[in-house]
Formats: C-alpha cells, structure tokens, sequence
C-alpha cells in the first residue's frame, strides 16, 4: 500500500488529466460490489460477486480481478486508473489489512491491500466502511467542501467516520471513530455484539430499532400495525411503514430512536465541533420521524456555545452506489506507483 | 493575527538560529502571567499582573505590555521572538478573540492577539488553557513526538486538548474540544455550571471532588478524617491527604472519581484512538489513588480493539511552569510578520 496525500479536492484536478478513474471496491459479508468511477462520482462500469464463497482470501482476490480487469480494460486500460480504494469491515487504513473481521470467511490479518496492488499494479488502499462512507460523502456528497463532520451510518450496526482538518481520523492504530460503541446507557443499557452494555449501536441501528420495537409492543397493550408481525420478525422498515400509516407506537420508537441518537450526537460535538453531522444509512431514510427527535434532543443537550452551529444532514449518495463510491474516492488520494 | 503552520517540530529548530524564543502569557481569572521561553521549555525570564484589576481591556493589554516589554528587551529585543501564544478561557484560536468568558473582567468579544500584535509587533496567537496545556505537553513534556493523544486538564473545570494527526483540533469555530462537558451520568446527574446535568466536569474536577467528599460523608457514618473540616470547606487537596494518611472513605472518593473518569475517557478513545490520554493538574497528583482506578476503569469498559493500546500518562510539565509553557508552545508555530 502506498501513501496517501492529505484530502484534498485538488487532486482529483489534477489527476484527471491522465487518470480519469479510481476504482471502489465494498467488501461485505454477502456480497462484494467493485465499480470504476469517474471525477463527478459517476460509476461507469460495475459489478459483484459473493464474498463468502472463497474460504481463502487468495482464491476471493484472484476472483474480484478476473471480474474487475476486463470492465478496466474495457474503460482504457489500468494507465486510467489513478487508485483502487476498498471499503471492508475491520479494514485498517495504515496496514491496508483487515484483521479478525467477525463476519468475513478470511481469518487473521489479510494484507488485502498488498493482495490486489500486486495483481493490478494499481496503487491500493483500504479503509472500514464506515470512513470510506465519510470519504465518499466528503468527495461526491452531502459533505463536499467541509473540513470538519462526522459521518453516521445506520444499518445492522452504527459506524462512523470521523474528518477533522479535512482529514479522515484514523487513530494512532489506524481503529479511531468507533462511535457506535460508545455508551450512551450506563445503567440497564441493552447487551451489545461487543460484549459490553448500552452502546449507541444497540439502540440506533436498524436492528436496534427493530429491538425496540419488540420492547414497546411488550411494555404496553396499545394497538399497533406492528402486532400484526411475528415479534421476531419485525424490522426498521416495518416500524417506518407502520409510522408512515400514523401507527402512533411505530412513530414513538423513532422518537426514542432519536431521542438517543441526538443525546449521543450533542456529545460528538463537544469532541470535535463538526460543521455537519451526515447521517447515512436505512434509518436515515424515516426523514422527519428520526431526524426531528434527534435535532431536538441535539438542541436539548448540547452544550450551549454549540447550539444551532451544527448541520444535521442526509446523505446525499444513493444507497446501491454508496458503498462503491465510498470506497473509490479513497482511490483519488492516491500517489502513483514508482 | 496570523496564519499559523501546521504543528511541526522542524519549525522550533529552524527557528531557533535567529529567533530562539517565544513568550506565553497565561490569562486566569485572578492573575495573568507571562514569561520568555526557549526551545528546551526553560522559563528564562517571567512576571505577573492581576487580572481584575483593570476594567478596560485596553488597560489591561498596556499593563501586561509595559511589564513584558522590559524582558523582551533584557532578553535581545523583540527581534528574538518567534511568537507570542496565550492561553485564555474561552479563547477562539480562528479569531484571537476570547468571547464570552465569564470569569474575566472584558465583556463580549475581546480581539486579544490583535491588541498584542498590535502594540509588541511580534506575530500573537490565542486558544484556551486546555488547548495550549495540550500544545505545551506535546512541545515540552509528556506528549512529545506523539501525532495522537488527549490532554486532560482536572482543575476548578475538566478541560480537553485534543490532538488527531499532529493538529490541535479546533472544530469548525474554534471551539472543539469541550470533554468536560459531555454526559457522563445521564439519569440524576450532578446540576453543572452549564446548566445541563451529568457533565464530566461535575465528577472529576477538583470541586467535583469536593462535592463527592460532601456526599460521601452524607450517605454514611463512617468514620473519616474529613469529618474533622467543616463540609463546605473541604477541598480535594483535603481529600488527597487524607487518603494518604489511609483514610478509607477519602480512598473510596477517588475511587469514585477515578472510575468515572475511566469510563468517559474509553469512549474517548473510540473517537480518536489516542497513543495516549495525558492528565494535567491537582487531581493528577494524586498518583495511584487517582491512577489506577481510571485504569481499571478503561481497561473494563474499552471496546476490545483499543485495550491496552492507550497510554495513561501524567503531565510531565511543572504545575507552577505549564501554563506559561503551553500558551508560549503556540508561539513556535507562528509565522513571520510581513
């Protein structure tokens, strides 16, 4: 993996010349989705395969190029190609590894990085899901132009990126901006994938809202759309059809989803006094339902000298190019190869 | 005020052959005190004035100035500055302004590092104390070399200092960096000075001390030697000695304090996963009594990715030195006048 200059719009300027693409490459626990996007953040070419197919991390990277070189000749030949970025779970940015990701079929410390520079001869770099989503919105999104947010995605879990001084955070360890596992219930807060209890991921992420959901059809007899559905297999789409409908129950579990969210956010501000916060993921999608509560319980607990300073913003990628783009404009920060 | 360099050793030693000191000026509400310093972080030369004393900001800024100007001049004139770097409450790096600060005498906006600029001709930069204390770590004592970390100043208030890739972070509007004042008891939290309950700041400061020791004796009848000060007198100093003394219920305080302070600083460090959390004043004299609870405390409540890798380190610079020593650290990075 090679380094990587500070963020920085310019480049992709000046890149553009002779190098009109980078390349985006979302590792996820089914399937692994690879484009080669332009400077507007138009993806030209595209496609998938599954990730859990190939038990080792070679035959899995052999796999992608075979799919991902003919779409890069097809576009010009890798001389087009200024960078590869990768988005995957547990990914570290200094190493360009993903090491002991729980929902990935590779164990250990895979250099995956290293893996598809050496197949391509494309300067390669690679990020958690979570930063390359914040990345992503920086360079083609809701965040172009900001020096300072902190992106939110809200999907089985609750991730984050964080960018301060128009740089990505990544920590002395390359782990910085786990901000789902934070604690926002110290007492009885809910048991969390981590092991410990009360992480905002418990509570805001789709199947934390869908945890909710089960708990307030449980706490109270108040008719709901919802109890039309099995406990179990209620999800956070379910609870936004129903709130949708004017189910009063399904729009209560978004104002205590949001209530939480925006207690925790009002705390993120303190850190770093961001000019946005962009939230990114399903739940984003509930608009007013989630994002009144969270920006009025931000207002009610941020510390006064950041009142009203703050955006509370969606993210402006769509969902299905999200991850690919997040991942690509990783690729723009790339120097060349020697 | 002028743009200042991005925080970078090699701009000391460059500096050093022509112009090889700074001076920092500490603003606290009773006094205000100001010394030349060298490239080592000796204090060569120092004096003070009190602060209250002078209604007009104007009369303020000529005070300090007519009582500095001597020592810049015994000291090879204003020539052998580099910068001036103050330290104030509820200073605005941006703007050099400190705004609002209820504990000085100036109302408003007051343009500070203009009105220094301005009468000494030597370039002048201005953040708040905890700021500069995390400035002055990282030029001269605990923090050295260190891109990542967090200083933690437990005084009257918690303040923060926050270093991410070798930058002070100062948010969008100069104001990031309030740990202090995030939520650490979310239900009956203490009442702040803010307004808001639950802050950090209530628990872990010296009063927050104080007032543990006041509840502590409340809640039980056991016997201590704090009992022998009257409640409202008792300081954490008072505290402190007691627990030296092996005062059980004084122990049990900092236990408390410690272990709240451990489990905020673990979300902390899944924000920016520091090299290291460095802790500056009264309360981190206290040694083991403070030490190893705040340890225990990470170590239970840390997300697993982040365990063990975080330092928890003292302040290495003097208590009576560091406050001139951080706000003078700024003036390093400043640029010459035009």
């Amino acid at each position: 993996m090679l380094l990587i200059n500070p963020l920085n719009k310019r480049n992709i300027m000046n890149s553009n010349m002779e190098k009109p693409y980078v390349v985006g490459i979302d590792i996820g626990g089914t399937n692994t989705v690879f484009g080669i996007v332009d400077a507007r953040g138009t993806i030209i070419a595209s496609g998938s395969i599954k990730t859990g197919a190939y038990e080792q991390a070679d035959d899995y990277v052999n796999e992608v190029c075979k799919n991902l070189l003919p779409l890069i000749i097809a576009n010009g030949g890798a001389d087009k190609i200024k960078g590869i970025g990768i988005g995957a779970p547990n990914g570290n940015y200094y190493s360009g590894t993903i090491e002991f990701a729980p929902n990935l079929p590779w164990k250990g410390v895979i250099p995956l990085a290293a893996m598809f520079e050496e197949r391509l001869g494309i300067p390669c770099a690679l990020t958690n899901d979570a930063n390359a989503a914040g990345i992503g919105e920086m360079t083609y999104g809701a965040a172009r132009g900001m020096k300072d947010f902190i992106m939110i995605t809200l999907g089985t879990g609750v991730g984050s990126g964080i960018v301060i001084n128009g740089q990505m955070v990544y920590g002395h360890d390359g782990f910085a901006g786990e901000l789902g596992h934070t604690i926002i219930r110290r007492e009885n807060g809910r048991l969390c994938g981590c092991g410990r209890h009360g992480c905002l991921e418990t509570y805001c992420s789709a199947t934390g809202v869908a945890r909710s959901a089960r708990e307030f059809l449980t706490a109270s007899t108040e008719p709901s759309l919802l109890r039309s559905i099995p406990a179990e297999n209620i999800t956070s789409k379910d609870v936004y059809d129903a709130a949708v409908q004017g189910d009063k129950l399904a729009q209560d579990i978004f104002e205590f989803t949001g209530t939480i969210l925006g207690e925790a956010l009002a705390d993120f501000i303190a850190f770093s006094s961001p000019e946005a916060i962009v939230l990114f993921g399903g739940l984003a999608k509930a608009g007013d339902y989630i994002f009144k509560p969270i920006q009025k319980a931000i207002d009610n607990n941020v510390l006064s000298i950041y009142k009203g300073k703050t955006k509370l913003l969606a993210s402006e990628l769509k969902d299905s190019d999200a991850a690919v783009l997040g991942a690509s404009a990783l690729g723009w920060e790339l120097r060349d190869m020697k």
